[in-house]
């Protein structure tokens, strides 16, 4: 991550003022307020504002007149209740806004959630830093051999190091000939004075999906919930694994209740197809069912096997 | 409008507990927090949480990494420039949630605007409060003769006072039939302990349109001067315009910037078509335009004079 | 269901026109179209229009150039793997479109469901009709006593004769004042030539919540899923679940490939939290679980034996 | 463009393919389905599959059993007031599906429209063709010296020849680096057996955004002509409203009389500011307005002449 001391400063400025308010507060979030939580090489999630709590949930499904005298356990009991049948509405009544600086590739991914508010820095408008995503070593994975959508063994020696050349290499020298075309330096100023430089909207095209992008993303707590249960998920793709799971640390932090009957009735949790239950059922009778006779496909074997912890 | 005691003593145990933020805070809206504002004769419109100021769309339009140190008028032209040109998605980065009292014909005009967020409360699980809307006098109109979903002149005499007196009496007595099959009082005990008493999700449709629910609703700042746009003009029904207006007071008193772009770029603002436009520009340049000829019908040609403060 | 003859004429006529196309049809849903599927006392669910079928799913999971020429098994198993999957967006690429009449209480539920396109009849502009609902003996349930928003027993004898009556008085009579109010009859003139008559967007608040309205309601088979999924539910209420069976049967002519796997993977499906689901591993295991030490609480230990067909 | 010849069979297989049906059909844009308009280099739209014609707008307004018997003029005279008054629900009772195939910098402007349904050829999943957008010489313009996210005069000679350089060769070497780095051939034999290859989901982030994707999108009638009023702008960057005009002429083919409306009351259409329709009056009233004194700013006076056809 890579904050100039100007962004820095803007952060700490923005961190050193207090007010008062009416509002709910939530003084571990409050702790974590603007500052840049690190993700990938460069990247970073910070949130720059909230609205609502725990309370603010369970005053939002009573549809109450103020903040309720109910003890804490009573309030724990409704939202676990209302996480387990799928009551979304009340979870809707809260709200977070994030900074978000992440590859353009994984900003593809992420902006297929729809159900948010984004405003993403404009390269038609301005120009963009020269900052790519190159992943670890370790991130280094051959295609999956039995996944047509994920990751197989890491890739080792001459392979890796050829790979981590040419993404270095590609992006740098695209990015040398965005400048160039654009004919501008950082301030703004002519490079060659004699060309007129070709327009942002244009140059821009020439950049590798590896560049950082950044955007303001916001949202409420059901649709963050669903977006986190998809992409805090093992099959998502490594990359926007690591921001939901720093965005993940932000949910534990803001609202504690919900975040416990999420990881409970989501995260932890598993679904049983007509088909699996049944299984199930014959096997607490003592019944040693096998795929063949299972009304199971030998996909749906393997992932019931998975669920359960046993040998397919 | 009608609060209880106990209700009255929520909101002030509500407003006096206050907490130190980070957040952006707008004093002239934490003045007005939880507080009800009357609407019709029952009803009422009460902020219950807000998120973002002026400077949260500025500071979302820059993506920026700080609340910024331009000055207070560039801001403003920034903001005046956004909402001229209809860049809309800087000012959902703000949001606000309302708890409202309205009657249920009112909520089934309001609903239809579908980017927000509900929570109603539940005759399906609570009983409704004894509280019908019945219009002030001057607000019983007839039917207009120009407009077929519209309001004409004001009844008089006899004819108001036979329908205020149907109104009243219609809506009581299908409450006390209401409250007669759900053989409950408001302590949840029966009534007549020889009756079973009928479940409320049935009992409930015998409730006439003008009783009161209420509702948590909370939507971005966008959404909500979309909703103004359409619900504190003239042509919406007095009823729900009763409620736009008073929470125009609360953008005001949130977003003093913004309001003062709505209201200059949107509430005032008109729309001329292409046909209008040609008409406008031969009338500036000395030609004396008629209806006929004018390429416009009838009607359009009614309100471009309306427009313009003519004489059609 | 009160079809006029005209309206039943209007619907021949439009069921008598065929045209050409080189869009996907279904015949088993062109056999249903713009027929009046009757549910409760006086309402209907009719499809007035379509787009794709299963083999639109496929195509736009593999975003393809034509139809495809695989085999139906290869289709069906990639329907079934994108709804176990939860794949959402390939089902979005159906659209479904519907007239329904029903009860102004159930469109209060209805409309809850955001995503969707609305068109309502408006009594703002327009007389609705003199048709309530009024249960039919075995649905007059009394509330349950186990569940706060539920159905017990059925009432019986002189309560229920009671309930009957009182419904069907004070819809007509509501209905009866509301015709008064207006002043106009059928044809749209005046009964009581000196009287003005009360603006309809008025007069409506009198009706009773059982009135009849109507709408055009369209939305993709995704979200239509999703409504099915929690309105066929054995907890939704018993109305709208009327209109949703009426529904399924509709999906199940249209597409059934993507019907079997919902069936399959949603309506029979469960979900078991992290704790039930190492309550199940330990009873594989052969341990003799009790709820105490199950780590659930009460009701979640009850919902599990329920779901494995297990005394509590 | 270019369609393999197994794509353009199969397109020419789906054109071929003709059924019966009751729904409504428009010729001329059947006489389109399937095709590809080309748009750019190698980009086209076209059109999948449609619900709902001119027809169907009105049918949904007046909530009505048939197809409607009225004359074709009350049908416009009714979807010209739709339009003009901004009732938006109506034309969403109409839905269109296309396929289009566009640079991905081109995409992520287009994505920013959230009410459509998208389904997108997955760069995680398969292989990118080997394809990318070079602007033709006409378009290769320089930073509007005036307008920060706009285009000025096209660049001449050398500097044209140098960035049309650059873009090529980037683009192709970025490409070559990825195949290398996949270690795939076209049949998904490996290239060099000795090495494992990249996973397709990280080799992808060394493409450029002029690289070529593909989707299919889906959305309805309003949501589509917000779309085009914004994209089909002058101010929109050339590449997007490229799209934006391919998808005007399938608009006109498949609801003219919806077409018409749109471009007499948005297209062609202007918003007058309070302070703008101050003027206005004013200059009709003879007087002689100068911006000293308008009450509008330098930029919004000009915009407000631009309007009238005036020099400023």
């Amino acid at each position: 991550m890579a904050l100039t001391s100007e962004q820095q400063q803007e952060i700490e400025a923005a961190r050193t003022a207090e007010g008062r308010t009416r509002r709910p507060t939530v003084p571990a979030l409050e702790a974590m307020l603007f500052q840049a939580m690190p993700v990938l090489d460069h990247g970073f999630v910070r949130v720059i504002d909230y609205m609502g709590d725990d309370a603010a949930v369970v005053q939002a499904a009573r549809v109450s007149y103020g903040r309720g005298t109910r003890a804490a356990n009573e309030d724990r009991g409704l939202i676990r209740y209302l996480m387990r049948h799928r009551h979304s509405t009340p979870f809707e009544m809260c709200e977070i806004k994030y900074h978000v600086k992440l590859p353009i590739f994984v900003a593809r991914q992420w902006i297929r959630h729809r159900t948010a508010n984004v405003n993403e820095y404009s390269a038609r408008y301005s120009i963009l830093d020269r900052e790519f995503y190159i992943p670890a070593p370790e991130q280094l994975a051959a295609q999956s051999a039995s996944n047509r959508q994920g990751r197989g063994e890491v890739l080792q020696g001459e392979e890796a190091a050829r790979v981590l050349d040419l993404l270095r290499r590609d992006a740098a020298q695209a990015y040398d000939h965005y400048v160039e075309m654009l004919n501008e330096d950082e301030a703004g100023n002519r490079i060659d004075p004699s060309r007129r430089g070709l327009a942002r909207e244009l140059a821009r095209m020439n950049l590798t999906l590896n560049t950082y992008t950044q955007w303001y993303w916001k949202t409420d707590l059901h649709n963050l919930l669903h977006f986190l249960s998809l992409r805090a998920d093992p099959h998502a793709q490594y990359e926007i694994r690591a921001y939901a799971e720093a965005m993940l640390r932000t949910v534990e932090a803001w609202v504690p209740m919900v975040f416990e009957a999420f990881r409970d009735y989501r995260m932890g949790a598993v679904t049983l197809s007509a088909q699996m239950l049944a299984v199930v059922k014959r096997m607490l009778a003592g019944e040693a069912v096998a795929q063949e006779g299972s009304g199971l496909s030998k996909r749906e074997w393997r992932e019931l096997m998975g669920m359960l912890g046993r040998e397919g």
